[in-house]
């Protein structure tokens, strides 16, 4: 099967086909615990979590389980808490100052304001906890609270790289990490933890998952950059006009000769964009090849990730977790 | 001592001196425990958390043990959480939409920024969430993770009825039993789950709690209506720019007549204010005694957080924590 599937969409869509019963139970799961006496909250979740969505965070963790032949129903809840951890940190995420330009589409906090963003993920958030307290696991909670703490970490280490020429591959690799490989990492081991696997199948699937994450941000990230998405009519250059330091920006800044680096120091590092600068941008990226460099970054880490599974037998969903993983690195949206 | 206990900042002074040795370990928790190899995190918390306050939340459960009896050190971690928690609620609820003025001093987001606010926030809650892990009590978990929900229900609550001149004196109680009273209950429970109380007494305390709670926001809501307060120089009028609907707001528009009752619905309910508005809101706030009914209101919770404690006898601890609720309705700050 390896290197023959074909590097599509299939991959998750065979993943999600797999997974179905969960998938449905996790949905069902998900649209009653976000319900409140206070209506504000399941209307605001709905914009997001109820909207539906790839749900790739919590497939990893119903994949974990039956990769491990897990036969409970336990991991139906945790999968529902991964997705609510997730939808609490794009709120977050999408919290805006009075000094950023607001994204074109209608997030929910365009729609609801910034507040009301950032008190319903708090009660999403905690909702993820009572879930795990329902569920009754320490170690599951202590994966999950860990990640938490991880993904803020890397927040507001990206806060503080941003607009900052002088950020390191290091700390882009510590961002990326924190804001998005984290919860995957947990997402995968969780599903281990509940089928009671011993500690090197937990930190394979783990290690999966981070790496799976890694590879996820990077490719993420160039896309942004990428002009065949603008052909898919998709939106490019967020990260740009957010002054974000992100992989293709490394690349071109560290290749870039002095009237390149005036263009970065202007554009990125002290935010005075022009309607042209994009195009600029879009320019040098493809003179330095750095969407095919960032993939090509990714395709070590889907490497590494695939190779993690090894210490299970081979299986049909071991396979198409690998092929996932392959897949992050063929997608184009 | 009862009655005749002069009824001052005392009471709470007296409450600390009382329980030093554990606030110092809780305080030494806290900063140890708010570190992060992301700078900006220690550096925004500390402008909070490391501050100082009252810190009225973690005495709760320090008294609470004590209280109970307990012998061990499990409270230290658990007050340093339950401060953590309501910093992370304070971070929140400082967020500011673009059409909401400022406060005039520097809180943290005006400094830092909503965003760092935000996902400082969410560390210290994730934060709280590992503490609470690392005790290892599913039951402390379960009570601090439903107050956290608790308290961002009452949080979105309170943002739907802003504006909202027909909010019914239901659903103020039931903002302020979401966004302060829960947890001031589940501050001073744990105190008694980790002693390995009766569920009588446990319940006991969490009513304790739930009534001081009720009791202190009544009063900071009067507080913020007080002319009072103008000659301590603090601040005043801040809910009444924010077009929140208090208790003092509730009663004046019950009794208004019909220009009183224009001015609310331009004041409060169109947020349009000039420069005097908040002088003549002073104004009905005396002529329909709003501050002395709020403060009767709130002695009824008192009296009810007093009888709470019946259950256990009578010790130093059990006095001084009624004095402290006691003072509640005779604080002036």
């Amino acid at each position: 099967m390896d290197g023959a599937t074909p590097l599509t969409t299939d991959a998750l869509t065979r993943l999600t086909t797999m997974l179905e019963p969960e998938l449905h139970a996790t949905n069902r799961a998900i649209v009653a615990r976000m319900d409140s006496p206070v209506a504000l909250i399941p209307q605001l979740a709905a914009h997001l979590v109820a909207a539906g969505g790839k749900r790739l965070r919590p497939l990893l963790t119903l994949a974990a389980a039956r990769l491990c032949g897990y036969a409970g129903t336990r991991q139906i809840a945790l999968a529902a808490c991964v997705e609510f951890i997730h939808t609490a940190t794009l709120l977050h995420d999408d919290v805006v100052d009075e000094s950023v330009l607001r994204r074109g589409d209608a997030s929910a906090n365009a729609v609801f304001g910034n507040k009301a963003a950032v008190l319903v993920g708090d009660f999403l958030f905690a909702r993820a906890f009572q879930l795990m307290v329902d569920d009754g696991s320490l170690e599951v909670l202590r994966i999950l609270s860990a990640a938490a703490a991880t993904i803020a970490e890397g927040e507001v280490l990206q806060l503080t790289t941003q607009n900052d020429l002088a950020t390191t591959e290091d700390k882009y690799f510590d961002v990326i990490r924190g804001k998005t490989a984290a919860l995957f990492a947990a997402a995968c081991e969780v599903g281990a933890v509940i089928a009671d696997q011993p500690p090197e199948r937990c930190a394979a699937l783990a290690r999966f998952g981070l790496d799976l994450g890694m590879a996820f941000q990077l490719v993420d990230d160039a896309l942004d950059y990428s002009a065949d998405q603008l052909e898919l009519g998709k939106t490019v250059g967020d990260d740009f006009r957010e002054g974000k330091l992100t992989y293709p920006v490394l690349l071109a800044v560290a290749a870039a000769d002095a009237p390149e680096r005036a263009f970065w120091e202007r554009t990125i590092g002290e935010s005075a964009q022009t309607e042209e600068d994009l195009g600029t941008a879009l320019a040098l990226m493809r003179k330095y090849g750095a969407t095919e460099r960032s993939l090509a970054r990714a395709g070590g880490f889907v490497e590494s990730a695939c190779a993690a599974l090894a210490v299970f037998p081979p299986s049909q969903m071991r396979e198409a977790l690998m092929d996932v993983a392959r897949y992050t690195t063929a997608r184009r949206f």
